[in-house]
């Protein structure tokens, strides 16, 4: 079928899926009126092949296929890419929807896996794409004591691993957390959290099943939960990423779903592959809730009538540069790829790692600055149900009038607030720390990606040492 | 009466005010749940004459009386009040609880007006404290366009004015917003919010009333509306601030209630006198908040077993660094202190935006720095309903246990998502950037209070150009 | 003759040029050791034809052209003149060289001249290119009370301005600061500082005169003046360069030589044209000078025995980020650039401003990381005839051995402080704050290079306004 | 004769010392004009017994003391202190002068040595104050391989370290560096560096000995040597301070001349005994050079015509809370001091270790905004022998003419370009981040003075983890 429509997805997520949410197990996530918005949400990724075909929907042989699964090959593939998230992401209000990081993971499999994995991760590639289908990607472990490896843990389950084999399948136990779109995706792919030694051998996998696998329990996070009149939350009311604790209880997995069988010193390659490309996805990706963040900060100024005030213009120009510079150096991990392993375009890693270290870096104190030119209404303000009644509306627009009429401030003090003070806009601030990688991880990938030994040679060439 | 307990304050509330709350009118804000965790929590400030008589009692001729309203009169004064406000906090869990800011206004009230006014005001502080009134503080104006004057407005209501009088009163009009304990308070002390020229002589007005004055609406913002679990909202299911746009419409104010009666030239001393023991109010009440967020680093980062790691001792020193100096500087604010008009000790104006400046400009990088130690699980972790599951806690138990036990972890964790993600910490990093003053209103007063003679002498003196 | 060769380049300066330094008329640049240094300094760019012909170095109809004057017209030409600048620097120990100003300075005129003046504009950048002249740019102008405009100084000379003209030349008068090369260049243009109003007219001029020209002087600043021990001042005993007031005491300007003849309208738009070129041309020779810093901190932190250390590592990642997001930032500039007026290539304003920000504000934490790396005894370390004393370079060896021997260490040491606390560190400090354009001008053409319509649309679209 | 006259100051220094200056051996400091500079720099603190006999007299027993000798044991005794310091510094245009380091000496001995060692400290401490005599303090070692303790250099000089003993003396060998004032100090005073195991017990070693002692030289820094002028640098051409590599070759040290002998458990705490006084010190002394740098901005902001810019105010504004922050923080080092060993005073480590990380975290942003504020013109202006000449003033004073008049500016702007981007500014900034402790040293004491049990105590509280 090569490609489907957004209803065919939803369709898909009715089987026997285990998910736990708010304590109770959930019959089908289209019934449950939060985890349905979690749907509406990822299938907004299904209809940019409608409403973007230019970007989403690659033509081969005179078939449609998803151009999210379109393995990147040029500067042009990977800046395309790059354009399709943003689309995407702007349609998603500045969030992730789906399927970005699901293809992530299999360019990371096409590229960093070898012999037989390699091929079962091309034939898997091959029916995903074919399929249409939505994955999720369980990556992060949970881990247990982070000075000790996964062999070395009290509970050896603490890392995902191999507990048992037959001809046709190996058998896993253990729990990923942060797993995002786990109960609204068709599939999950596993991918190994670190690099591993020798003695991590049965933690060393990878591969993929249907989330309704037997033995597979989604503990879906709570967090943000509630439903949201939408004058009061204008984003968070018609958008949910959902993340869970994505168990493993003696799961088993057949063999031509395994795309890593035990083989550590491919774990961290194929860890650091994923997250190249996750970390492109997020630099593209956060581009729309930037430049909500730089839109509405600007609206705000003018509505609240402080516009021209110094302060306010060399915060609204910060705030421009901020975003531009991740925009800028988000594009130059594009322009400066080059072909990784077997063909498969890779971003270049130190500007992708800057780009996402500008991006998490900046973040916060970006936030501060729109709450600043926004003022304490943000947390003081009228609601959905006082707006609603007509008794009290009035007396809202004759005091919330300010340099613009009280119903454009309103709203666009509740965007401010929904992205920044909320629940959402919590999520979105521990997001920028820590998703696709923690400010340490991307100063380590900055250092790694660096070779020093020009500038050093330059240096010492200055300090006359090899005169 | 003299010193009342908080079952004395609850039951004060229960008069005719109008209280409008997401969109109802609430005839008993002890009835409504969520109105009710905001007196709950302003009650705390009552209890604390129970729990702290050491700070928060005074004798006097053998009568108690409540230690917020012992006027400061010399550095020994403030520093108690300081003691007293940071206890205080620390019941109410790093917020300010009630009584504080009624006594900041009668502390500016004594010592900014002038002649008939001050004497008003001096038997009113009597009233209120023989009586033990609690009291809110209406001082923002709606502004409209914050570019004109009160006089300019297109709607004269924008800023609150005198509308009328006779003999016996003056008639006000307009509305107030980010009113605190409004609702839960017994009366309302106006004060102006600026500066003003003799073209805004009608709005250069101050007084109190009770809250069930007619005409008097309160209009409590849904801010963080809804109840609260509180394994997974440890400080927000205990606590609740409430702030109105609090509507005088045609409001009859008796003449010995009104301190400031369109005299301009006061209106701008008065506003600042406010701010000056408001923001010496702000750096003691934020302490308990700042040492919640160092506890609370220190502790996760224990339970995640990195508290090794160097960049993990660089974040906690920097945590500390930063709660210690806006501890140390509000100290010196009461160590610097000099009695201020009719002998009310005045805290020093320049520490006081110093530490006030240091607590606002450093808080986003401080929850940046403690969501960057506590994890991703601030936004994916379970929830209260998951942990009351008897099914689901032994798999939470099992996946969550790190360097410490999962129990704690989690609730530390939520600790911190109260505080800085979700809702709640929203709330405490706008209240950060505006509360008591925004941050432009802090470095405007720090160039205010610095007298730059001497420095511009010295340097002088160095230039040689006054050999 | 097309291309020159550095010893043609410094015969050419034997004129009858009149140079005042440490308040002494100069009678021959070549003959006064320090003006020399400055010379030497510059012919680099001169040699570069020989060392590197490939970026030096344009064959045009079997002749030879310097490279620094080929009009950019791509991407292509854009980003191999960022790499002939950063390689012309790189021989400049981190210092812009000579030719750069002077072609950018061209490029600006063929781009925003009009009418006549375009033609004479030709017709000059084909005779400086045929004969491979070496050209200063005085742009700033003294500037007086900077809150007025040109005509309305008490001095009227504080902006260069036309005095008087005949039928072959119009007379100008006024001073202009910050002229690099001034004295070690054949020629010198003269751009207009700033948009300029109709009442400016007088002051809206553009010319070339060559630099013995009558009534022309300049007085050059003996900022880091002395000689330098090659051991004690690596890079600052081999580079040199220069500033003057540059003085035109009723200057007679043929009128061949005048590209704007009193045109207010199009002074604004010449003095933006060259800064674009200018800070793309900063943002690629302050490379090296990163680099450097870089490497240099690399190689200290190794002989100091520290590099294991969590906060150095830190701190080399956040230098390398630093120099990175410069490099990046700068050829993003190149590759986003577009054709301007008349075909010459754009940089893209955004980025280029970007990266010139990024630069100037990142620098000096940098040197103060750097500093941090090196140690106290950048001030307190031994000299160049300490060095050459037989009897105490042994005891030098014996006491700064480290993990590395003695006389790398000093040597790497005496870099940086050559580089970072010296005159010519806090030259490069103060260059980086003013040169090509303060951090104030480039927040102001970040904010006007971004056009905001698209972030706001997107806003109201998120706030629900325009539904 | 208890206090000392200038003049008996200098005679004091006409003894054997064996000094080495720029690859010479010196004769007599008083006829070498360099070091006269630092003799005539260090002199101040003699003459201040003259002009502010209020602080630096203290009168006992009808006999006159240098109150820098005298003991701290109370609150009031460390704030006279800091004044005392802060005035001196004043003096020596914001640098520390000479007494106030061997003081700190002396104050750690007295604090920290025990028995025997104890009573000769004081023995030693009550000469030093009756004689006024000036001490110099070397307590860095060389170090050598930073990685390794003390016992396991590659070479066992590389710490100072007894070599030998008999009845009278002990004999010591080894290099200190960074020693200010050795060279026009009366006495040196040897601290160990650092904490030391029992395998470091030789190296365990505290003494004083006369500078003309056999076997001591002194290596003086040439850092910013050459004469100076002082129109073009007014502080540097009347301050130096001279630090030296400071080589003991086989030192006799007489028994009652030693302090520590060989106790390893002693030299931490005496270690940091010295650098809480010395950071006390230094909070104090740079007071004088942050109001410079402040009132300088102020100056030439108004001079350029500058001063009513928006971001000019911020700059200004910032300037100000940085000095205000160190001076608060350091007052209140003093307001929070209590009793240590034996009576001495000990400033609170918390707030003396923030004052000064406050100090040397800012200070090279301080330099930025004072650089941006005074334009390029500090490293492009004219010099002192420009300004001499009869035919150049009149030119520089038509053209540096802006909102004040030229020599006004340009003073200033020297004074600027003297502290900030001179050789002498470059020392201060290395200073900043070096002395008296580097900035990982300040946060290193931070985290250690401070004890997180509260917050943690706080926080598993608001956890409800203790219920």
């Amino acid at each position: 079928m090569a490609i489907r429509s957004s209803e065919q997805y939803r369709a898909g997520l009715r089987d026997g899926r285990r998910v736990v949410y708010r304590g109770q197990r959930v019959k089908d996530v289209l019934e449950e009126p939060e985890l349905r918005l979690a749907v509406e949400h990822s299938a907004l990724c299904y209809d940019l092949a409608e409403t973007r075909p230019d970007l989403a929907v690659d033509v081969e042989g005179g078939e449609k296929f998803s151009a999210f699964y379109h393995v990147p090959r040029s500067v042009e593939d990977l800046t395309r890419r790059g354009s399709l998230i943003e689309a995407c992401a702007a349609a998603g209000s500045g969030t992730i929807v789906l399927k970005e990081v699901g293809s992530d993971a299999l360019f990371a499999l096409l590229r960093a896996t070898e012999g037989e994995g390699a091929e079962k991760a091309r034939a898997y590639f091959d029916r995903v794409r074919s399929q249409d289908l939505a994955l999720a990607v369980a990556q992060t472990d949970v881990k247990g004591d982070r000075a000790l490896p996964p062999h070395r843990q009290a509970d050896p389950d603490l890392y995902l691993h191999v507990v048992d084999e037959d001809a046709e399948s190996i058998t896993v136990r253990g729990a990923k957390v942060h797993t995002s779109f786990s109960a609204n995706a068709d599939e999950i792919v596993v991918l190994p959290t670190r690099a591993m030694g020798s003695e991590d051998r049965d933690y060393a996998v990878s591969f993929a099943v249907p989330v309704d696998t037997p033995g597979l329990t989604l503990y879906v996070s709570p967090y943000s939960a509630g439903e949201r009149d939408s004058f009061e939350f204008p984003v968070s009311s018609r958008h949910k990423l959902l993340e869970s604790l994505t168990v493993f209880d003696d799961v088993r997995v057949p063999r031509e779903r395994v795309f890593l069988d035990r083989v550590p010193e491919l774990a961290g390659p194929l860890a650091i592959a994923f997250v190249d490309y996750h970390r492109f996805t997020a630099v593209n990706y956060k581009l729309p809730l930037l430049d909500a963040l730089v839109g509405a900060a600007h609206l705000i100024a003018e509505l609240n009538g402080i516009s021209r005030a110094g302060h306010v213009r060399e915060k609204l120009t910060s705030l421009i540069a901020y975003a531009e510079t991740v925009r800028g150096l988000g594009q130059l991990a594009a322009l400066r790829s080059r072909p990784g392993d077997r063909g498969v375009q890779q971003p270049d890693p130190l500007a992708v790692n800057m780009a996402k270290y500008a991006f998490a870096h900046g973040f916060h104190d970006a936030v501060a600055k729109v709450m600043d030119l926004a003022g304490g209404l943000l947390v003081t303000g009228p609601g959905g149900e006082d707006w609603a009644n007509p008794d009290v509306r009035p007396v809202l627009e004759k005091y919330f009038t300010a340099a613009g009429p009280a119903e454009e401030r309103l709203r666009v003090l509740n965007l401010i607030a929904d992205l920044t003070a909320r629940d959402f806009g919590g999520y979105q601030a521990v997001l920028a720390t820590h998703a696709e990688g923690s400010l340490e991880a991307e100063k380590m990938q900055i250092a790694r990606s660096y070779d020093p030994a020009e500038a050093i040679a330059y240096a010492r060439r200055l300090a006359r040492l090899d005169d």
